[in-house]
């Protein structure tokens, strides 16, 4: 199967534009080289500064196994032979409060989402928080609610904790880290080497809801649109009903920071695969876009915080989209693209013109601290 | 056993002032009650302050039998039986480099040491960066590199982890959260409610060193005290010779934010007895013990990175002290006190004069941001 966009490469006259395109390709395959000498906040936006950093500092200190799968949680064996999965986030979104949720919802979803999507039964939750003197307690006995609120309709405890307070200017109000566990069930693989040229991508609803509700939330942008709701929330049901009707299901992931261009990039570097997305299929709400083309963002990019993508083989692709869309928070659940065998690496964008633009991971922040 | 601090109240004649020692005594046997409206410092302090926020606000809204343990880790049990201990900590040392070592050494050997006297085998760790903007890459490297040899002394793996920037302003350079996992041995129980009055308190060595080496590191203070060094290591090692060697172990904690003092305090009220404590038998370097006595500061209260506190059966403490001694970090180890029945829930210092004084919880911050 030839992709769209080596369509150059492969011609017989390979002229100089054409050695080019090959030497990009060569290069975009790789992983990010980190050249920077000082943190930028491109480094935590989750394109290719976030991938090099992760890359050249923590993988190359840290290398172990579980680490290197580079997954949302690290899946970890038991003496038993009981598996965990264990994964962390920190939040530092701003503002605190958004139309949609707060923080504390975001810090509860975000790993109760990531456990999911490795393949987890989310069960236990640790919190540590990071205050800024200050801080009014009724504030923060309200984000504490939204934690609790967020682990009940999830079905997990916060079990363990800790609270750190920095002087005024030391930190911007409140910043939250969770950890999490989850059991996998016995007999559940995941993994990016099980994907499969011809698998399609399922994606559980519409893009860019929670980046732009928090960009706009913070006021500096003349655009009003009240009806942009972040749609924070926690995938582990849908995460279930799909696994259950798609049980060949492959990899999974939550389109969070850098959105499903990012995500997909990840897969196709890991799996050593191509994904072509289908431009005509992307759910976007109209305001949402309305929103992103103001701003000159493309959605693909924009961080959810309760959608996942899955890779399913193709003839489960109906029966999982049939059963996200049974669920409330899945009903606009929409395949967006298949796997190809070439070029590993590379994502493109289909468009509806008959066209194909690559979707390379982001340099810059488009949108930052949105999580 | 009539504890020195209540002799007042045993009195057959009831004065005015037994009423109000009886009043004081009462109150001090509840947690403190939350009467902020704001944030500050002291409730980031590991003090009384600090357990009114934990009491009043988190464990309000997330509780659960794990969380209301108020242990360093929660333990949890799986479907197969097997229990896990589970623990986090946000680390805001300033500075982020001090004599003995940086954040990054102290954000493994927290979360290590927590999971070992929780009973655990400490296993997995997570970890969770939250970057100012302009820190230079170089110096994270390095202190990532401190926290890989830090893992790799301690038998842990740091298996998965997060990034987020902020921009310049918004955080002191660098804050990182660990959260760890750990398994607990088969039959392996502690837990303050197994605390007798005649048990013995063994402290496995100096107070006040890693608590002071920072304090001096910031360089505000005019005094030159080069030989105090902190004290940061990983515990398990000794936990595990101190578990074998006094195998009826009742409880343990790591001595850090608030100090002996705090830990006693916090043992004497969740397991609803007294403590006596030695104060000739409290080590604490000469170097230490100077520089607290110039800042005005008790040694008690003062933060370790690399200390615990063990109650164990009177019968069993020579053996654990003696087996604390045998490891190289623990040289200093002794019997600092004993458990007694009255009065339930506080605290008193015997002076080398024979006299006695209560040691109360520690409302405010005497040294900030040490951990």
């Amino acid at each position: 199967m030839t992709s769209p966009v080596t369509s150059a490469s492969t011609n017989s006259h390979v002229g100089r534009e054409d050695r080019m395109l090959l030497k990009i390709e060569e290069f975009r395959k790789r992983r990010p080289r980190l050249i920077d000498e000082l943190i930028t906040l491109a480094h935590g936006a989750g394109g290719k500064s976030s991938a090099a950093l992760t890359d050249n500092v923590f993988v190359e200190a840290f290398r172990n196994p579980e680490l290197e799968q580079l997954g949302d949680g690290a899946v970890l064996a038991l003496p038993s032979g009981e598996r965990l999965a264990f994964s962390t986030d920190s939040f530092v979104v701003q503002p605190i409060e958004f139309p949609g949720g707060t923080i504390g919802h975001l810090a509860v979803h975000g790993t109760v989402n990531d456990l999911a999507v490795s393949g987890a039964v989310p069960q236990w939750l640790s919190a540590a928080f990071v205050i800024e003197e200050g801080f009014a307690i009724s504030r923060l006995r309200s984000i504490v609610a939204d934690m609790r609120q967020a682990a009940d309709a999830a079905g997990v405890q916060i079990v363990t904790g800790d609270t750190k307070v920095v002087a005024k200017g030391a930190a911007d109000g409140l910043y939250i880290s969770t950890a999490g566990v989850g059991v996998v069930p016995a007999g559940r693989q995941l993994g990016a080497d099980l994907v499969e040229a011809g698998d399609r991508l399922v994606l559980s609803g519409a893009l860019g809801d929670h980046g732009m509700a928090v960009m706009l939330a913070r006021g500096d942008l003349a655009i009003d649109a009240d009806e942009i709701v972040s749609d924070t929330a926690p995938v582990h049901e849908m995460v279930a009903a799909l696994l259950t009707a798609a049980p060949g299901t492959r990899w999974m992931r939550d389109a969070t920071r850098g959105g499903l261009g990012t995500v997909c990039n990840e897969l196709a570097q890991t799996a050593g695969i191509g994904v072509i997305l289908d431009e005509a299929a992307l759910p976007v709400h109209p305001q949402v876009l309305g929103a992103c083309d103001m701003l000159g963002i493309d959605p693909i990019y924009v961080a959810n915080e309760g959608k996942f993508v899955a890779v399913v083989p193709e003839e489960q692709a109906e029966a999982a989209v049939a059963a996200l869309r049974a669920h409330p928070l899945g009903v606009e659940a929409v395949v967006v693209g298949q796997v190809v065998p070439e070029p590993p690496g590379m994502v493109a964008l289909r468009t509806p013109f008959g066209g194909s633009r690559i979707v390379d991971m982001l340099v810059g922040d488009p949108l930052p601290r949105i999580c």
